[in-house]
């Protein structure tokens, strides 16, 4: 395995001026690349419908239609509904050689005038849990901690979506999606495992990262409709910082509760339900909904935050912490005791292929969808629709689950599951909004409210 | 003036996910777009190399040029070197209706089931002290804290380095750059006024961020060199918790040494020292140098934290708070005492035209540029002119400088000026880096490493 290089080998540093850390791969530069160069006549089949129209289910070029071969790879199988592979230049590497303060102290040749030294930092601690985040921050202070580095292992997946080549999201069947979802649940399951004790020095995933880039416009590399999953050592300053918002939220309506019962309440719970309340109490000519779309379980919303033009949520109801909770009641909380039966279930829901499953009731194996799993893949198929609507194309964007870590994580509780949609366009289907200059050095700005752009997305929803 | 209406006048909400703030400007949808589109053939100046060549020095049909007509504006004057003027379309507003709870409570309709309460918060507090803002926490955590959102004034304006159409900060000569440093200088201190008392209520600007975007890539919509200067009424987050780390890290050191002096050491001070030194130390095969270009007064250098592929910092060697210390010893501070003097003699530097200055000795009115401006004014024109040579493209980037948030921030001190450059190319003038998907949900990822990308930019030094 040789020694570790930071030329070489995936790691983290941290900004000392924002507390943030960047996650570096320095061996994906060999990556090839076939998705969007800038300035160039480059139609893309994302924002050509005319393309799209005419674009074959299979193409011979693409790395990831059926039984075509990938870079450094043997050849896809014939799948007939959902396929997930190893990605062949991930951000992230299971095995790496181990990671010590000398196998980098080349990174700074300390002299004799300054007492900057290598501090690599336990992540697993530092993220995970605010109080120790703290202590570590007191520690800090008086120690030098100009440059820290610390290790991160991992496993980077690709989920294709269909084998039909020129699908999305928005063309995929109902069935077709409760399959991408089933899948979704069976990886974030699977890469949880073993299951506590937490944390668990041992463990190399503790952070699971379920998401899509779709178009050119969004660094999508091929338009064969697929999405990703990055799992890590170490949890994201992002799903960190929404996880310990979340957690002070309930804890902090706990303590103001006159009742001491254990019911904490969850922030986004109250912030659905105040949406849907706001949404409900309209009166006509005001204009506060952000409500989209909604059913029975899940909504679809213009946060009253949102950065992108049209960006949405999708949230459940009622509280779900991770995506494994939507299988069925009986999977609240997955442990040794039902841990297998659970295996089993999600093996069986994905072994169906979407035409299977079209007749559910043919064969006694197979589990229809759960209801929150239809009633997910129903608003996530109307929801993509819709974009697709705004300016008649077919709309980018990055979307992604923000769930717990992992499904064992012991803060796990606090979280509310629920998705992000980034679409950049913001005119027309060739006017985006750039997070540039200002946005960069200072904070997102945005130019239509998003009342405005929720009431623009409820006008061109398609009919059923 | 009417009623504020969160359709029409600008404004700050919270994420309360995240804790970050994005600033609303909801009138800005009305500006015409003559940047970038996605997909089109769209030969751009910017990428290509002919284009540059047999561009203009003046332009019909741009509005920054000299003598032209601007959107809702009389014409340009036939401006000599640098020309400001406040951008017509802003993104925030110097005067706008008083913003209440009750103009923006239609944003949120409360029901009986909700206890969400929209809530104004006093950002200037907020943002401006970490111990305010820390009880503010506190208060907050036991309220409703769904909806906040905050009122923003301020100014935009837009300042042109050249009335020549076709150069970049590339182009100009030493002389040109020193007079946009000039009327940076100018622009901060003027828009700092008046100075103290701290926080003023009165004053709707206390945050003033200069930057420019270059390129279509980087959603600049006018090829015309010039950048842009955002004057607000409250702190950006990053501006904010770069101030407050630094801040944390002046404090922890002067506690923790065991001489009783009143010299704090600067992060960035100790930083910069470590990089000199790391590049100093180098051993031959070894390659953690990360700096880039260096003069007497200044560094640039790939940050060891660096995001975008080639990101680099320019850093004065010593500290610096603020653009207009870099005048002169005399200015280090600016209080009743010689606000006037220095108004002379920025107006004074400002009045001069590069050709003018170009033989200095002619008139002894015209004091030559200082020391710290004239080598800034050359590292920057080198580092550009890196840039370029990296692909042989005019290389797009987003730029800007971070200092004390004004001139008379209580904490200003704590700040070590910088220049941050944020460019997207990747592998080469026609693939960028993309910020979607795993960078938007998680965190930032990086392909080669920051080592590399500085070794890379030394060896494209173009000759003086
Ligand atoms: O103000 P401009 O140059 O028209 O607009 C540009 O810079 C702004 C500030 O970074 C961004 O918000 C815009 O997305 C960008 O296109
Ligand atoms: O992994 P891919 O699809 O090749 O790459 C895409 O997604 C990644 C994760 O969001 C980004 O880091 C890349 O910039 C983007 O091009």
């Amino acid at each position: 395995q040789g020694k570790f290089s930071v030329d070489e080998h995936p790691h983290k540093r941290k900004n000392i001026l924002t507390n943030g850390w960047v996650l570096v791969s320095p061996h994906r530069a060999k990556r090839p690349w076939s998705g969007q160069t800038i300035s160039k006549s480059n139609p893309s089949i994302g924002n050509n419908p005319d393309a799209l129209a005419s674009a074959t289910k299979y193409l011979d070029s693409c790395y990831l239609c059926p039984r075509n071969k990938r870079a450094n790879s043997k050849a896809n199988p014939d799948y007939p509904g959902v396929f997930i592979f190893q990605n062949d230049f991930p951000s992230v590497l299971k095995d790496q050689p181990e990671f010590s303060a000398e196998s980098i102290s080349e990174l700074v040749n300390v002299g004799n005038q300054t007492k900057a030294k290598l501090k690599p930092v336990i992540l697993s601690v530092y993220i995970f849990n605010l109080y120790s985040r703290f202590l570590l921050f007191l520690l800090d202070a008086n120690t030098d901690r100009l440059f820290q580095i610390a290790p991160t292992r991992g496993k980077c997946m690709v989920i294709c979506y269909s084998p039909n080549h020129s699908y999305t999201m928005a063309n995929l069947s109902i069935e077709a999606i409760q399959l991408v979802i089933h899948n979704w649940i069976k990886l974030y399951f699977e890469l949880s495992l073993p299951l506590g004790p937490y944390p668990n020095p041992k463990r190399t995933i503790n952070y699971i990262q379920i998401f899509e880039n779709k178009g050119e416009e969004m660094g999508c590399s091929n338009p064969h409709p697929h999405g990703q999953v990055w799992a890590l050592e170490t949890v994201s300053k992002n799903v960190a910082v929404e996880l310990e918002n979340q957690k002070n939220y309930s804890l902090a309506s706990c303590k103001s509760s006159t009742k001491a019962t254990d019911q904490h309440s969850c922030m986004l719970c109250d912030y659905v339900s105040s949406e849907l309340n706001t949404s409900k109490n309209q009166t006509s000519g005001s204009n506060s909904n952000r409500i989209v779309l909604e059913n029975d379980s899940f909504v679809a919303l213009v946060p009253f935050w949102a950065i992108w033009p049209f960006e949405t949520m999708v949230l459940p109801k009622a509280h779900y912490s991770n995506l494994c909770q939507l299988l069925s009641d009986t999977f609240t909380k997955i442990d040794s005791s039902n841990v297998n039966d659970f295996q089993n279930l999600v093996d069986n829901l994905c072994s169906q292929t979407p035409t299977s499953s079209n007749s559910q009731s043919e064969s006694s194996n197979t589990p229809p969808a759960s209801k929150l799993v239809s009633d997910l893949a129903s608003i996530l198929k109307r929801l993509t629709n819709t974009y697709d609507s705004v300016f008649n194309s077919s709309f980018p964007y990055s979307m992604g689950i923000h769930q717990s870590p992992v499904l064992d994580h012991p803060d796990g509780k606090y979280f509310h599951l629920h998705f992000h949609f980034y679409p950049p366009l913001l005119r027309s289907s060739t006017v985006k909004k750039f997070f540039v200059g200002y946005e960069m050095l200072g904070e997102p700005q945005r130019d239509i409210s998003p009342e405005l752009a929720a009431s623009r997305l409820r006008s061109v929803i398609p009919r059923d």
